[in-house]
């Protein structure tokens, strides 16, 4: 047996999130299907966290055991002719038996995509969020401030599996502006359960001029969810990277 | 009755192309049928041009005559609000009663986008060709000059209504690379049926090293489709904008 890891893409439209479900096809499921399809090997993937339905990867990160004597060139091509439309394998390799995608990972990235058009976009509807109307990206800047560093989360996690401690720390956090778009880049050793479309909810209230940096001050300080903003649609978040130690998987860039 | 002319976006994979026809829902269908349920006015749309299935667009241009009150503003608002989902109105304004989208026009932008990435992408199936393996680009720019200039472009036409003539003169050929795409940016003024994608189609060729530049000027001349490329892949294909003499359209940028 060994052990193997993967970069993947995927568009979060053409699967029922990540995790494996009964009668709803998930990327883990794509992924252990065509394992055994091409291996004959019943596996289990394990995902650098799970994403929702919806929610896009551009590099999500994970690993299994196999025994298959095919290379890692052969493996990864192989392995994508049996992935469906939507799902892609970037990149595959064999590494230490005892690296593990999710134990192992120290930080992620994040991008909540917001489409500020003055019409709904014709294209990407499942790739963005709409928010016509104008958002105080300043207003909106001065409160991802509040944001950043670290902070007991819990005002910004939907309950989900228990945690030891909702404690987090959001490295950078950051907005772009450009091309009829807005987008949140977020940067932090871990998130809770719906935390980055938790803080893309908020942080649009704060352009709507409904909540000031002050406000999420004292929502953060609260541990309280029903005091933040609403959770943002699953169609505008990207898994951007997730990352590991120095050493541990050296080949990829940040 | 008023002249109202229209920028509208598509995404070309939503809709059974540009003209109605019985039984599949067309870009033109769901922009006469909002009018209809919007004004219950029963009228027909002119557009610049046909697109096929697959074929996106990002500033067609359209007219129609109407005879309802509400103000330019207003009616671009409640129209969008009446298209279905992939299809939106960017501009709307009443104008010179002569103006005809078709008749007047005095060229168009196109690009075609071919992902070149290792593996097919996870995002954006509908949305551009994807062809792996190495292509020549200096080789493809330096046949792309051939291109350019006024020719009888009979060997880059599939069979289509009949015409006039089918000399046609392309004004520019650029392509341009980066993150793993390669954007085909063609103007001409005017295009004969498939003749973008079947210029693409014969430039991906020159790039796997089937044709050389030589060749597409002996298939220029030639005059039979027979002898060019295939037909490059509708998902590729761009609408990017119409273009109208000074004076008759002003207000919008080319």
């Amino acid at each position: 047996m060994r052990n193997v890891r993967v970069r993947l893409s995927y568009d979060g439209s053409r699967f029922f999130g990540w995790q494996r479900q009964e009668g709803f096809e998930s990327v883990q499921e794509a992924l252990e299907d065509a394992i055994e399809s091409l291996t004959g090997e019943h596996v289990v993937v394990h995902g650098a966290g799970r994403t929702d339905t919806g929610v896009h990867a551009l590099a999500q990160a994970a690993n299994f055991h196999v025994a298959t004597r095919l290379d890692d060139e052969r493996l990864l091509f192989a392995l994508n002719a049996h992935l469906p439309a939507g799902g892609v394998l970037n990149e595959l390799e064999t590494c230490d038996d005892g690296f593990h995608a999710l134990r192992d990972a120290i930080g992620k990235h994040y991008v909540y995509v917001v489409a500020t058009t003055r019409f709904r976009p014709a294209f990407g509807e499942s790739f963005c969020h709409w928010v016509p109307g104008r958002l105080d990206v300043a207003r909106m800047r001065e409160a991802a401030r509040v944001i950043v560093g670290e902070h007991d989360f819990t005002s910004f996690a939907s309950a989900g599996s228990p945690r030891r401690t909702n404690v987090r720390r959001v490295i950078g956090l950051h907005l772009v502006e450009g091309r009829g778009r807005l987008s949140l880049a977020v940067r932090g050793n871990g998130f809770l359960y719906n935390m980055v479309r938790t803080i893309a909810g908020t942080l649009l209230e704060v352009g709507r001029g409904k909540f000031s940096a002050h406000d999420v001050e004292r929502i953060l300080e609260a541990r309280d969810r029903s005091l933040a903003g609403p959770t943002a649609p699953a169609a505008g978040l990207y898994l951007m990277r997730v990352l590991y130690p120095q050493g541990v998987w050296p080949r990829t860039r940040a």
